[in-house]
């Protein structure tokens, strides 16, 4: 059953794919599972009918006949267990791979959501360029570690997973930062991953509604 | 195969339950899984074989013969995944269990440690008190969104899941605050979950480690 999904209407990142249909839409391309896309405006975000969906007022959402899933992490571990190719089949390298999609969650985003979220939201106070370096230490320090981690390894356990999309997807919210050029092989990681054909497709596709192109995949 | 955790061999809160092998050996619990626990100082965290086993050098980890995991919310997932009680048999409820973990851990608690951390790392800086509304107002717009959520209902969607599970243990961590009693229902919440045989198991056995007792469960 072809699934819907939601996405910003107008991207606060205009189209940059750091919203995060981005990371959904990827994973579908890399199934090969066509989807819909229907587009929410911040203020339908706040109503009751996409509440209902999602109740933190965010995107992405998925539909998929009766079934209703928010939360990104979610949705690609749906995903990815329903169809081949971003789960290892055996049992213990598949616990690893979704193991990496949580530490990915848990442990690498918040410190780069909270570095972003000073970004706009206290831009303005006057503690904000005091805090900065201690908000790049935070990230720097969990790049350091996944960096010492995945080594030279193309991908964090053996073939490209659930896990790497994730963290990837995470690693992505520091383009154009200096944080990631410190960790060249992090940075290298984030580009093979962009060099995939499903990356790519689902780049163009959230890239389409910001120019006002085709939004579906 | 009984596994084997690792937990604080002095755990920063001082037996409260809030180190995250509490949610690890509540899950354990709940599904009548016997475990042993390995306990690990400040100094091996940050040695090659503790990170070889937890690439980020914190605890809670998960040995069970071959297979070996880190971070919380992948061994809880682990854990409901192999037993029986913990998650919803029927694919679109256990869809929606395991959604609800990955919002407890990348929607609902990064806003509650970034306010917890802000409390010890940047307590003596002189933008702490004028931070701190800033800091209670983002926890507080995502527990309001969440008690809008969980309504009068027990549980989040049924029978306790590992949605719930992770979710509580979230919460807990706002525990001596003043926002989680702004929301009764959800100081109702935690308080029916810890109400429950397997977490005053597992309770008991975090403090036991603080208290100089049996670590083991």
């Amino acid at each position: 059953m072809r699934p819907t999904i939601t996405a910003f209407e107008s991207s606060p990142d205009r189209g940059r794919g750091l919203a995060r249909d981005t990371r959904v839409r990827w994973a579908l391309e890399e199934v090969g599972q066509a989807y819909d896309v229907r587009l929410v405006s911040f203020a339908e975000m706040k109503e009751p009918a996409h509440l209902a969906l999602h109740p933190f007022g965010q995107i992405p959402t998925y539909q998929e006949g009766e079934l209703a899933l928010f939360e990104s992490g979610a949705i690609i571990f749906h995903i990815a267990e329903r169809h081949q190719g971003l789960l290892p089949v055996e049992a213990a390298p598949r616990a690893r791979a979704i193991g990496w999609m949580f530490a990915a969650l848990n442990t690498v985003e918040p410190p780069i959501v909270e570095r972003e979220q000073a970004g706009y939201a206290e831009r303005d106070r006057d503690w904000h360029q005091k805090r900065l370096p201690l908000l790049d230490e935070r990230v720097r320090v969990r790049l350091g570690q996944f960096a010492a981690r995945l080594g030279q390894a193309d991908w964090l356990d053996g073939a490209f997973s659930a896990g790497d999309l994730t963290m990837v997807s995470v690693l992505q919210r520091l383009k154009g930062s200096a944080l990631i050029a410190e960790f060249p092989a992090l940075a290298a990681y984030v580009a093979r991953a962009e060099a995939r054909p499903a990356f790519q497709r689902a780049f163009a596709a959230q890239l389409a509604v910001f120019t006002g192109g085709q939004a579906g995949g």
